[in-house]
Protein backbone atom coordinates (compact mmCIF):
# COMPACT_ATOMS: atom_id res chain seq x y z
CA UNK A 1 0.00 0.00 0.00
CA UNK A 2 2.95 2.46 0.99
CA UNK A 3 5.99 1.58 -1.19
CA UNK A 4 4.80 2.93 -4.64
CA UNK A 5 3.42 6.46 -2.59
CA UNK A 6 6.26 6.75 -0.45
CA UNK A 7 8.24 5.66 -3.31
CA UNK A 8 6.91 8.79 -5.41
CA UNK A 9 6.99 11.19 -2.62
CA UNK A 10 10.73 10.47 -1.81
CA UNK A 11 11.56 11.00 -5.43
CA UNK A 12 9.71 14.30 -5.54
CA UNK A 13 11.38 15.28 -2.67
CA UNK A 14 15.07 14.89 -4.10
CA UNK A 15 15.74 11.80 -2.01
CA UNK A 16 16.53 8.48 -2.56
CA UNK A 17 15.56 5.10 -0.34
CA UNK A 18 15.78 1.58 -0.29
CA UNK A 19 12.38 1.14 0.33
CA UNK A 20 12.24 -2.97 1.67
CA UNK A 21 10.92 -4.83 5.02
CA UNK A 22 13.74 -6.76 5.25
CA UNK A 23 16.73 -4.62 5.59
CA UNK A 24 19.50 -5.66 8.14
CA UNK A 25 18.64 -3.96 11.42
CA UNK A 26 22.12 -2.18 11.90
CA UNK A 27 21.21 -0.65 8.15
CA UNK A 28 18.21 1.34 8.63
CA UNK A 29 18.30 5.04 8.63
CA UNK A 30 14.42 5.55 9.18
CA UNK A 31 11.95 3.37 10.77
CA UNK A 32 7.86 3.47 9.20
CA UNK A 33 6.32 1.90 11.68
CA UNK A 34 2.72 0.21 12.15
CA UNK A 35 1.80 -2.22 15.45
CA UNK A 36 3.47 -5.09 14.55
CA UNK A 37 4.32 -8.01 17.43
CA UNK A 38 7.30 -9.28 15.62
CA UNK A 39 8.78 -6.43 16.15
CA UNK A 40 9.69 -5.57 20.26
CA UNK A 41 13.04 -4.89 20.09
CA UNK A 42 14.35 -1.40 18.88
CA UNK A 43 18.30 -2.13 19.99
CA UNK A 44 19.68 -3.44 17.04
CA UNK A 45 18.53 -0.43 14.91
CA UNK A 46 21.25 1.27 15.57
CA UNK A 47 21.78 3.91 13.26
CA UNK A 48 17.97 4.60 12.90
CA UNK A 49 17.21 7.99 13.26
CA UNK A 50 13.52 7.94 13.58
CA UNK A 51 10.46 5.68 13.79
CA UNK A 52 7.77 7.47 12.02
CA UNK A 53 4.58 5.24 13.58
CA UNK A 54 1.79 5.28 10.68
CA UNK A 55 -1.07 5.52 13.10
CA UNK A 56 -2.49 8.29 15.42
CA UNK A 57 -2.32 6.08 18.51
CA UNK A 58 1.25 4.93 19.75
CA UNK A 59 0.04 3.26 23.10
CA UNK A 60 1.83 -0.08 21.88
CA UNK A 61 5.12 1.20 21.21
CA UNK A 62 5.71 4.21 23.44
CA UNK A 63 6.57 2.50 26.40
CA UNK A 64 9.22 -0.22 24.69
CA UNK A 65 12.17 0.40 26.47
CA UNK A 66 14.50 -0.26 23.62
CA UNK A 67 13.08 1.95 21.56
CA UNK A 68 15.71 5.22 21.80
CA UNK A 69 15.17 7.00 19.07
CA UNK A 70 12.86 10.07 17.98
CA UNK A 71 9.53 8.22 17.56
CA UNK A 72 6.17 10.32 15.77
CA UNK A 73 2.74 10.02 15.74
CA UNK A 74 0.96 9.98 12.75
CA UNK A 75 -1.49 13.51 11.54
CA UNK A 76 -3.14 12.74 8.34
CA UNK A 77 -5.33 15.09 6.88
CA UNK A 78 -6.92 11.91 5.39
CA UNK A 79 -7.17 10.15 8.81
CA UNK A 80 -8.84 13.48 10.22
CA UNK A 81 -11.38 13.83 7.61
CA UNK A 82 -12.45 10.72 8.25
CA UNK A 83 -13.00 10.52 11.18
CA UNK A 84 -14.66 14.23 11.27
CA UNK A 85 -17.07 12.34 8.81
CA UNK A 86 -17.57 9.26 10.64
CA UNK A 87 -17.83 11.58 14.29
CA UNK A 88 -20.19 14.44 12.31
CA UNK A 89 -22.72 11.23 11.25
CA UNK A 90 -23.12 9.12 14.34
CA UNK A 91 -23.93 12.21 16.17
CA UNK A 92 -26.44 13.83 13.72
CA UNK A 93 -27.65 9.71 13.40
CA UNK A 94 -27.88 10.21 17.39
CA UNK A 95 -29.44 13.85 17.28
CA UNK A 96 -32.30 12.82 14.55
CA UNK A 97 -33.18 9.83 16.17
CA UNK A 98 -32.49 7.89 12.69
CA UNK A 99 -32.29 4.11 13.67
CA UNK A 100 -36.13 4.20 14.94
CA UNK A 101 -36.82 4.79 10.62
CA UNK A 102 -34.05 2.64 9.50
CA UNK A 103 -35.92 0.18 11.92
CA UNK A 104 -39.38 0.18 11.96
CA UNK A 105 -41.23 -3.05 11.28
CA UNK A 106 -44.71 -2.01 12.57
CA UNK A 107 -44.22 0.84 9.97
CA UNK A 108 -45.47 3.54 13.04
CA UNK A 109 -45.67 7.40 11.26
CA UNK A 110 -45.16 9.44 14.10
CA UNK A 111 -44.02 12.96 13.08
CA UNK A 112 -42.13 14.02 15.67
CA UNK A 113 -39.13 16.32 14.84
CA UNK A 114 -36.31 16.44 16.91
CA UNK A 115 -34.75 19.31 18.47
CA UNK A 116 -32.13 21.55 16.48
CA UNK A 117 -29.15 21.25 17.57
CA UNK A 118 -28.50 24.37 18.86
CA UNK A 119 -30.28 22.86 21.66
CA UNK A 120 -28.31 19.91 22.14
CA UNK A 121 -25.10 19.89 23.79
CA UNK A 122 -22.18 17.57 22.60
CA UNK A 123 -19.19 16.77 24.85
CA UNK A 124 -15.96 15.87 23.05
CA UNK A 125 -13.04 14.21 25.26
CA UNK A 126 -9.82 14.90 23.83
CA UNK A 127 -8.65 18.08 21.84
CA UNK A 128 -5.89 16.68 19.93
CA UNK A 129 -6.19 17.00 16.29
CA UNK A 130 -8.89 14.83 15.71
CA UNK A 131 -10.78 16.21 18.64
CA UNK A 132 -10.53 19.70 18.39
CA UNK A 133 -11.44 18.98 14.06
CA UNK A 134 -14.67 17.29 15.41
CA UNK A 135 -15.33 20.10 17.80
CA UNK A 136 -14.92 22.22 15.08
CA UNK A 137 -16.87 20.80 12.66
CA UNK A 138 -20.19 19.71 15.33
CA UNK A 139 -20.14 23.74 16.34
CA UNK A 140 -20.03 24.68 12.99
CA UNK A 141 -23.28 22.01 12.57
CA UNK A 142 -25.02 24.21 15.29
CA UNK A 143 -24.40 22.01 18.04
CA UNK A 144 -23.65 23.41 21.65
CA UNK A 145 -20.12 21.93 21.84
CA UNK A 146 -17.91 21.02 25.39
CA UNK A 147 -14.25 19.60 25.09
CA UNK A 148 -12.24 18.15 27.37
CA UNK A 149 -8.08 18.29 27.08
CA UNK A 150 -5.71 17.46 29.98
CA UNK A 151 -4.21 20.92 29.21
CA UNK A 152 -6.16 23.66 27.98
CA UNK A 153 -6.87 24.61 24.82
CA UNK A 154 -8.86 27.73 22.65
CA UNK A 155 -10.94 26.51 20.03
CA UNK A 156 -13.48 28.74 17.83
CA UNK A 157 -17.23 28.24 18.82
CA UNK A 158 -16.05 25.54 20.82
CA UNK A 159 -16.00 25.90 25.30
CA UNK A 160 -12.61 24.20 26.19
CA UNK A 161 -12.05 22.89 29.74
CA UNK A 162 -9.38 21.11 31.50
CA UNK A 163 -8.26 19.54 34.86
CA UNK A 164 -10.03 17.24 36.65
CA UNK A 165 -13.40 19.68 36.87
CA UNK A 166 -13.21 20.39 33.55
CA UNK A 167 -13.53 16.58 33.07
CA UNK A 168 -16.26 16.37 35.60
CA UNK A 169 -18.26 19.47 34.01
CA UNK A 170 -17.75 18.20 30.33
CA UNK A 171 -19.54 14.83 31.42
CA UNK A 172 -22.48 16.48 33.50
CA UNK A 173 -23.27 18.45 29.90
CA UNK A 174 -22.79 16.31 27.75
CA UNK A 175 -26.65 14.40 26.02
CA UNK A 176 -24.18 12.76 23.32
CA UNK A 177 -20.38 12.45 24.43
CA UNK A 178 -17.62 11.69 21.82
CA UNK A 179 -14.40 9.89 23.31
CA UNK A 180 -11.32 10.89 21.29
CA UNK A 181 -8.53 10.64 23.81
CA UNK A 182 -5.39 9.11 23.22
CA UNK A 183 -4.77 6.06 25.25
CA UNK A 184 -2.58 6.50 28.42
CA UNK A 185 -2.38 5.11 31.97
CA UNK A 186 -4.77 8.41 33.18
CA UNK A 187 -7.18 7.48 30.27
CA UNK A 188 -7.51 3.94 30.40
CA UNK A 189 -11.03 2.99 31.88
CA UNK A 190 -11.71 6.62 32.38
CA UNK A 191 -15.68 6.08 31.32
CA UNK A 192 -16.28 4.07 34.34
CA UNK A 193 -19.52 3.45 36.57
CA UNK A 194 -18.59 6.72 38.37
CA UNK A 195 -18.28 9.34 34.67
CA UNK A 196 -20.86 7.36 33.68
CA UNK A 197 -23.39 8.52 36.27
CA UNK A 198 -21.96 12.18 35.85
CA UNK A 199 -23.75 12.01 32.40
CA UNK A 200 -27.37 13.53 32.21
CA UNK A 201 -29.68 10.46 32.01
CA UNK A 202 -30.41 8.47 28.81
CA UNK A 203 -27.17 10.40 26.95
CA UNK A 204 -25.10 8.60 24.23
CA UNK A 205 -21.68 7.57 24.11
CA UNK A 206 -19.78 7.17 20.99
CA UNK A 207 -16.64 5.90 20.66
CA UNK A 208 -14.23 6.00 18.12
CA UNK A 209 -10.69 7.00 20.13
CA UNK A 210 -9.87 3.83 21.93
CA UNK A 211 -11.46 0.44 22.95
CA UNK A 212 -9.30 0.46 26.90
CA UNK A 213 -11.46 4.41 26.98
CA UNK A 214 -14.22 2.58 28.42
CA UNK A 215 -14.72 0.00 31.24
CA UNK A 216 -16.68 -2.21 29.43
CA UNK A 217 -18.81 -4.00 32.82
CA UNK A 218 -19.66 -0.09 33.73
CA UNK A 219 -20.95 0.76 29.97
CA UNK A 220 -23.31 -2.54 30.52
CA UNK A 221 -24.69 -1.91 33.77
CA UNK A 222 -25.09 2.08 33.05
CA UNK A 223 -27.12 0.76 29.78
CA UNK A 224 -28.94 -1.81 31.87
CA UNK A 225 -30.27 1.37 34.30
CA UNK A 226 -31.04 3.98 31.30
CA UNK A 227 -27.85 5.93 32.30
CA UNK A 228 -26.87 5.63 29.17
CA UNK A 229 -29.82 5.38 26.21
CA UNK A 230 -26.82 3.89 23.14
CA UNK A 231 -23.11 3.37 22.86
CA UNK A 232 -21.58 3.39 18.80
CA UNK A 233 -18.46 1.79 19.64
CA UNK A 234 -16.05 1.29 16.81
CA UNK A 235 -12.91 0.44 18.84
CA UNK A 236 -12.53 -2.34 21.74
CA UNK A 237 -10.13 -3.96 24.32
CA UNK A 238 -10.07 -6.94 21.86
CA UNK A 239 -10.34 -6.65 17.77
CA UNK A 240 -11.98 -7.49 16.18
CA UNK A 241 -14.23 -7.48 19.05
CA UNK A 242 -14.89 -11.38 20.09
CA UNK A 243 -17.99 -12.94 18.63
CA UNK A 244 -18.94 -14.34 22.17
CA UNK A 245 -18.63 -10.49 23.97
CA UNK A 246 -22.27 -9.16 24.92
CA UNK A 247 -21.79 -6.06 23.06
CA UNK A 248 -22.43 -7.60 19.50
CA UNK A 249 -25.79 -8.62 20.58
CA UNK A 250 -26.73 -5.58 22.63
CA UNK A 251 -29.99 -3.75 21.56
CA UNK A 252 -28.48 -0.79 22.45
CA UNK A 253 -25.38 -0.79 21.26
CA UNK A 254 -24.40 -0.39 17.68
CA UNK A 255 -20.52 -1.90 16.70
CA UNK A 256 -18.46 -0.33 13.69
CA UNK A 257 -15.48 -2.66 13.30
CA UNK A 258 -12.53 -0.12 13.53
CA UNK A 259 -13.59 2.03 10.52
CA UNK A 260 -13.82 5.42 12.17
CA UNK A 261 -11.32 6.81 10.06
CA UNK A 262 -8.11 5.11 8.69
CA UNK A 263 -4.56 6.07 7.65
CA UNK A 264 -4.66 6.50 4.46
CA UNK A 265 -1.22 6.25 2.02
CA UNK A 266 -1.91 8.80 -0.20
CA UNK A 267 -1.93 11.79 2.66
CA UNK A 268 -0.02 9.95 5.51
CA UNK A 269 2.94 9.29 3.39
CA UNK A 270 3.27 12.76 2.62
CA UNK A 271 4.28 13.47 6.26
CA UNK A 272 6.14 10.15 6.39
CA UNK A 273 8.64 12.19 3.47
CA UNK A 274 8.00 15.38 5.20
CA UNK A 275 9.75 13.63 7.98
CA UNK A 276 12.63 12.23 6.96
CA UNK A 277 13.27 15.32 4.92
CA UNK A 278 13.85 17.02 7.88
CA UNK A 279 15.21 14.16 9.23
CA UNK A 280 18.07 14.62 6.48
CA UNK A 281 18.27 18.03 6.80
CA UNK A 282 18.65 18.18 10.82
CA UNK A 283 15.24 20.11 11.19
CA UNK A 284 12.83 18.93 14.12
CA UNK A 285 10.75 16.28 13.54
CA UNK A 286 6.95 17.03 13.22
CA UNK A 287 4.06 15.34 15.65
CA UNK A 288 7.35 13.97 17.75
CA UNK A 289 5.39 11.97 20.89
CA UNK A 290 6.06 13.04 24.18
CA UNK A 291 7.38 10.04 25.79
CA UNK A 292 6.65 11.28 29.54
CA UNK A 293 2.52 12.41 28.14
CA UNK A 294 2.39 8.94 26.12
CA UNK A 295 1.17 10.37 23.24
CA UNK B 1 -48.78 26.64 19.43
CA UNK B 2 -48.90 30.21 17.73
CA UNK B 3 -51.64 32.16 19.90
CA UNK B 4 -48.66 33.07 22.45
CA UNK B 5 -45.73 33.70 20.75
CA UNK B 6 -47.90 35.89 17.79
CA UNK B 7 -49.14 37.90 20.51
CA UNK B 8 -46.11 38.78 22.62
CA UNK B 9 -44.03 39.19 18.79
CA UNK B 10 -46.87 42.05 17.78
CA UNK B 11 -46.91 43.57 21.27
CA UNK B 12 -42.90 44.19 20.94
CA UNK B 13 -43.52 45.04 17.86
CA UNK B 14 -45.62 47.82 18.74
CA UNK B 15 -48.60 46.10 17.15
CA UNK B 16 -52.17 45.62 19.03
CA UNK B 17 -54.40 42.41 17.05
CA UNK B 18 -56.96 40.45 17.82
CA UNK B 19 -55.71 36.90 17.54
CA UNK B 20 -58.88 34.26 16.67
CA UNK B 21 -59.32 31.36 14.42
CA UNK B 22 -63.41 32.53 14.41
CA UNK B 23 -63.77 36.34 12.99
CA UNK B 24 -66.30 37.33 10.54
CA UNK B 25 -64.39 37.05 7.24
CA UNK B 26 -64.55 40.79 6.60
CA UNK B 27 -62.70 42.04 9.54
CA UNK B 28 -59.98 40.41 9.28
CA UNK B 29 -56.42 42.31 8.00
CA UNK B 30 -54.15 39.36 8.22
CA UNK B 31 -54.93 35.58 7.27
CA UNK B 32 -52.17 33.41 9.28
CA UNK B 33 -52.56 30.44 7.26
CA UNK B 34 -51.73 26.69 7.04
CA UNK B 35 -53.23 24.10 4.98
CA UNK B 36 -56.72 23.47 5.76
CA UNK B 37 -59.57 22.14 3.85
CA UNK B 38 -62.38 23.89 5.13
CA UNK B 39 -60.78 26.85 3.64
CA UNK B 40 -61.24 27.40 -0.27
CA UNK B 41 -62.91 30.17 -0.81
CA UNK B 42 -60.74 33.63 0.33
CA UNK B 43 -63.67 36.06 -1.69
CA UNK B 44 -65.49 37.11 1.62
CA UNK B 45 -61.97 38.67 3.29
CA UNK B 46 -62.76 42.06 1.87
CA UNK B 47 -59.96 43.68 3.77
CA UNK B 48 -57.28 40.97 3.87
CA UNK B 49 -54.04 42.85 3.14
CA UNK B 50 -52.07 39.74 2.35
CA UNK B 51 -52.16 35.44 3.38
CA UNK B 52 -48.87 34.73 5.21
CA UNK B 53 -48.40 30.87 5.17
CA UNK B 54 -46.65 29.06 7.83
CA UNK B 55 -45.12 26.34 5.63
CA UNK B 56 -42.74 26.64 2.98
CA UNK B 57 -44.05 24.80 0.30
CA UNK B 58 -47.70 26.37 -1.40
CA UNK B 59 -48.25 24.28 -3.51
CA UNK B 60 -52.24 23.51 -1.69
CA UNK B 61 -53.06 27.54 -2.16
CA UNK B 62 -51.14 28.97 -4.51
CA UNK B 63 -53.60 27.94 -7.94
CA UNK B 64 -56.28 29.35 -5.61
CA UNK B 65 -58.06 31.66 -7.56
CA UNK B 66 -60.29 33.45 -5.08
CA UNK B 67 -56.80 34.02 -3.47
CA UNK B 68 -56.50 37.44 -4.73
CA UNK B 69 -54.14 38.97 -2.14
CA UNK B 70 -50.54 39.05 -1.43
CA UNK B 71 -49.19 35.27 -0.53
CA UNK B 72 -46.24 34.95 1.40
CA UNK B 73 -44.60 31.85 1.92
CA UNK B 74 -42.30 30.58 5.77
CA UNK B 75 -38.68 31.23 5.63
CA UNK B 76 -38.21 30.00 8.99
CA UNK B 77 -34.62 30.52 10.51
CA UNK B 78 -35.95 27.16 12.90
CA UNK B 79 -37.04 25.54 9.64
CA UNK B 80 -34.28 25.70 7.76
CA UNK B 81 -31.93 24.80 10.34
CA UNK B 82 -33.41 21.69 10.73
CA UNK B 83 -33.77 20.67 7.19
CA UNK B 84 -29.28 21.31 6.88
CA UNK B 85 -29.60 18.73 10.19
CA UNK B 86 -31.92 16.24 8.59
CA UNK B 87 -29.94 16.37 5.11
CA UNK B 88 -26.59 16.79 6.75
CA UNK B 89 -27.22 13.51 8.80
CA UNK B 90 -29.46 11.09 6.22
CA UNK B 91 -26.34 12.02 3.45
CA UNK B 92 -23.89 10.68 6.08
CA UNK B 93 -25.77 7.65 6.89
CA UNK B 94 -25.34 6.78 3.35
CA UNK B 95 -21.82 8.05 2.70
CA UNK B 96 -20.36 6.26 5.67
CA UNK B 97 -22.78 3.07 4.79
CA UNK B 98 -23.91 3.14 8.33
CA UNK B 99 -27.19 0.96 8.12
CA UNK B 100 -24.87 -2.05 7.73
CA UNK B 101 -23.55 -1.61 10.83
CA UNK B 102 -27.06 -0.31 12.60
CA UNK B 103 -28.25 -4.00 11.87
CA UNK B 104 -25.72 -7.04 11.89
CA UNK B 105 -27.54 -9.87 12.55
CA UNK B 106 -24.46 -12.07 11.84
CA UNK B 107 -22.04 -9.85 13.35
CA UNK B 108 -19.70 -9.35 10.60
CA UNK B 109 -16.77 -7.56 11.30
CA UNK B 110 -15.07 -6.37 8.12
CA UNK B 111 -12.86 -3.07 8.25
CA UNK B 112 -13.55 -1.15 5.59
CA UNK B 113 -13.68 2.13 5.30
CA UNK B 114 -15.92 4.22 3.82
CA UNK B 115 -14.49 7.29 1.21
CA UNK B 116 -13.69 10.46 2.05
CA UNK B 117 -16.46 12.84 1.34
CA UNK B 118 -14.04 14.67 -0.73
CA UNK B 119 -14.25 11.83 -3.09
CA UNK B 120 -18.55 11.71 -3.33
CA UNK B 121 -20.50 13.90 -4.95
CA UNK B 122 -23.86 15.18 -4.16
CA UNK B 123 -26.26 16.65 -6.33
CA UNK B 124 -28.75 19.03 -4.84
CA UNK B 125 -32.56 19.48 -6.69
CA UNK B 126 -33.84 23.22 -5.51
CA UNK B 127 -31.50 25.51 -4.23
CA UNK B 128 -34.02 28.07 -2.84
CA UNK B 129 -33.60 29.01 0.59
CA UNK B 130 -33.36 25.22 2.03
CA UNK B 131 -31.61 23.77 -0.89
CA UNK B 132 -29.05 26.43 -0.86
CA UNK B 133 -28.29 26.48 2.74
CA UNK B 134 -28.11 22.24 2.39
CA UNK B 135 -26.00 22.64 -0.59
CA UNK B 136 -23.39 25.07 1.52
CA UNK B 137 -23.63 22.68 4.64
CA UNK B 138 -22.79 19.44 2.28
CA UNK B 139 -20.13 21.67 1.00
CA UNK B 140 -18.81 22.51 4.23
CA UNK B 141 -18.16 19.12 4.96
CA UNK B 142 -16.23 18.79 2.06
CA UNK B 143 -18.53 16.79 -0.31
CA UNK B 144 -18.19 17.86 -3.83
CA UNK B 145 -21.77 19.63 -4.45
CA UNK B 146 -23.66 19.99 -7.51
CA UNK B 147 -26.60 22.27 -7.36
CA UNK B 148 -29.28 22.67 -10.23
CA UNK B 149 -32.44 25.54 -10.04
CA UNK B 150 -34.53 27.29 -12.52
CA UNK B 151 -32.95 30.10 -12.41
CA UNK B 152 -29.18 30.56 -12.44
CA UNK B 153 -27.69 30.79 -8.55
CA UNK B 154 -24.35 31.67 -7.65
CA UNK B 155 -23.27 29.44 -4.01
CA UNK B 156 -19.69 29.81 -2.38
CA UNK B 157 -18.42 26.12 -2.44
CA UNK B 158 -21.30 24.63 -4.72
CA UNK B 159 -21.17 24.10 -9.01
CA UNK B 160 -24.56 25.95 -9.72
CA UNK B 161 -26.13 24.50 -12.88
CA UNK B 162 -29.52 25.47 -14.43
CA UNK B 163 -31.95 24.71 -17.27
CA UNK B 164 -32.34 21.64 -18.88
CA UNK B 165 -28.62 20.70 -19.34
CA UNK B 166 -28.05 21.42 -15.98
CA UNK B 167 -30.30 19.32 -14.52
CA UNK B 168 -29.21 16.27 -16.58
CA UNK B 169 -25.83 17.37 -15.90
CA UNK B 170 -26.42 17.25 -12.23
CA UNK B 171 -28.58 13.96 -12.02
CA UNK B 172 -25.45 12.43 -14.19
CA UNK B 173 -23.04 12.94 -11.20
CA UNK B 174 -25.09 12.40 -8.17
CA UNK B 175 -24.14 9.81 -6.17
CA UNK B 176 -26.67 10.63 -3.33
CA UNK B 177 -29.24 12.62 -4.93
CA UNK B 178 -30.87 15.93 -2.62
CA UNK B 179 -34.60 16.93 -3.54
CA UNK B 180 -35.48 20.37 -2.24
CA UNK B 181 -37.61 21.76 -5.40
CA UNK B 182 -40.77 23.45 -4.74
CA UNK B 183 -43.82 21.34 -6.18
CA UNK B 184 -45.32 22.69 -9.43
CA UNK B 185 -46.49 21.83 -12.54
CA UNK B 186 -43.22 21.66 -13.94
CA UNK B 187 -41.25 19.71 -10.97
CA UNK B 188 -44.18 17.20 -10.47
CA UNK B 189 -43.05 13.47 -11.45
CA UNK B 190 -39.64 14.79 -12.44
CA UNK B 191 -37.73 12.47 -10.75
CA UNK B 192 -39.00 9.58 -13.53
CA UNK B 193 -37.60 6.61 -15.04
CA UNK B 194 -35.63 8.97 -17.73
CA UNK B 195 -34.34 11.12 -14.73
CA UNK B 196 -33.10 7.96 -12.99
CA UNK B 197 -31.31 6.39 -15.69
CA UNK B 198 -29.62 9.61 -15.85
CA UNK B 199 -28.11 9.10 -12.59
CA UNK B 200 -25.01 7.04 -12.07
CA UNK B 201 -24.87 2.93 -11.07
CA UNK B 202 -26.28 2.55 -7.59
CA UNK B 203 -27.08 6.19 -6.25
CA UNK B 204 -29.35 7.35 -3.65
CA UNK B 205 -32.01 9.39 -3.48
CA UNK B 206 -32.80 11.45 -0.49
CA UNK B 207 -36.52 13.20 -0.60
CA UNK B 208 -37.49 15.58 2.02
CA UNK B 209 -38.87 17.56 -0.37
CA UNK B 210 -42.46 16.91 -1.60
CA UNK B 211 -43.48 13.13 -1.88
CA UNK B 212 -45.15 13.92 -5.90
CA UNK B 213 -41.75 15.49 -7.32
CA UNK B 214 -40.69 11.47 -7.66
CA UNK B 215 -43.18 8.98 -9.78
CA UNK B 216 -43.16 6.29 -6.75
CA UNK B 217 -43.02 3.40 -9.63
CA UNK B 218 -40.32 4.51 -11.56
CA UNK B 219 -38.89 4.30 -8.35
CA UNK B 220 -39.68 0.92 -7.68
CA UNK B 221 -38.53 -0.47 -10.65
CA UNK B 222 -34.75 1.60 -10.21
CA UNK B 223 -34.65 -0.11 -7.17
CA UNK B 224 -35.45 -2.94 -8.48
CA UNK B 225 -33.10 -3.08 -11.41
CA UNK B 226 -30.21 -1.60 -8.98
CA UNK B 227 -30.00 1.46 -10.45
CA UNK B 228 -30.84 3.41 -7.16
CA UNK B 229 -29.16 1.65 -4.36
CA UNK B 230 -31.70 3.04 -1.73
CA UNK B 231 -33.82 5.53 -1.68
CA UNK B 232 -34.45 7.27 1.92
CA UNK B 233 -38.00 9.35 1.50
CA UNK B 234 -39.58 11.94 4.04
CA UNK B 235 -42.85 12.89 2.05
CA UNK B 236 -45.06 11.17 -0.23
CA UNK B 237 -47.86 11.58 -2.24
CA UNK B 238 -50.37 10.89 0.22
CA UNK B 239 -49.46 11.39 3.95
CA UNK B 240 -49.37 9.33 6.43
CA UNK B 241 -47.89 7.33 3.69
CA UNK B 242 -50.85 4.35 3.79
CA UNK B 243 -49.80 0.85 5.59
CA UNK B 244 -50.57 -0.86 2.25
CA UNK B 245 -47.85 1.46 0.46
CA UNK B 246 -44.75 -0.91 -1.13
CA UNK B 247 -42.26 2.15 0.38
CA UNK B 248 -42.93 0.48 4.23
CA UNK B 249 -41.83 -3.01 3.68
CA UNK B 250 -39.36 -2.31 0.79
CA UNK B 251 -35.72 -3.15 2.14
CA UNK B 252 -34.25 -0.89 0.25
CA UNK B 253 -36.48 2.24 1.81
CA UNK B 254 -36.16 4.15 4.83
CA UNK B 255 -39.90 5.91 5.54
CA UNK B 256 -39.35 8.85 7.72
CA UNK B 257 -42.83 10.54 8.95
CA UNK B 258 -42.21 14.19 7.49
CA UNK B 259 -40.01 15.45 10.05
CA UNK B 260 -36.93 16.49 7.93
CA UNK B 261 -37.73 19.59 9.67
CA UNK B 262 -40.97 21.38 10.47
CA UNK B 263 -41.89 25.34 11.03
CA UNK B 264 -40.91 26.54 14.49
CA UNK B 265 -43.68 28.57 15.85
CA UNK B 266 -40.67 30.56 18.42
CA UNK B 267 -38.65 31.84 14.69
CA UNK B 268 -41.48 31.50 12.21
CA UNK B 269 -43.76 33.94 14.26
CA UNK B 270 -41.15 36.75 13.71
CA UNK B 271 -41.38 36.51 10.00
CA UNK B 272 -45.20 36.41 10.78
CA UNK B 273 -44.87 39.58 12.64
CA UNK B 274 -41.83 41.20 10.36
CA UNK B 275 -44.78 41.14 7.76
CA UNK B 276 -47.40 42.65 9.31
CA UNK B 277 -45.19 45.30 10.69
CA UNK B 278 -44.45 45.76 6.55
CA UNK B 279 -47.95 45.68 6.30
CA UNK B 280 -48.95 48.49 8.61
CA UNK B 281 -46.00 50.44 7.36
CA UNK B 282 -46.47 50.25 3.61
CA UNK B 283 -43.32 48.47 2.96
CA UNK B 284 -42.99 45.08 0.79
CA UNK B 285 -43.85 41.84 2.27
CA UNK B 286 -41.15 39.66 2.62
CA UNK B 287 -40.87 36.19 0.72
CA UNK B 288 -43.77 37.11 -1.63
CA UNK B 289 -44.82 34.38 -4.05
CA UNK B 290 -44.31 34.21 -7.36
CA UNK B 291 -48.03 33.19 -8.43
CA UNK B 292 -47.10 32.35 -12.03
CA UNK B 293 -44.12 30.11 -11.23
CA UNK B 294 -45.69 28.50 -8.46
CA UNK B 295 -43.48 29.04 -5.43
Amino acid sequence: QYKRVLSEGLAKAGLTADLSRCHAPEVVDYIVYAPNPDLTDFSPFTRAKAVLCLWAGVEDIVGNKTLTQPLTRMVDPGLTEGMVEWVSGHVLRHHLGMDAHIVNPDHQWQPKAPPLARDRTIGVLGLGTLGAACASALAALNFNVTGYSRSPKDIAGVICRSGPEGLAETLSVAEILVLLLPLTAATENLIDTKALSRMPQNAILINPGRGPLIDDDALLKALEIGQISHATLDVFHQEPLPQAHPFWTHPKITVTPHIASETRPATASQQIVENIRRGEAGLPLLHLVDRGAGY
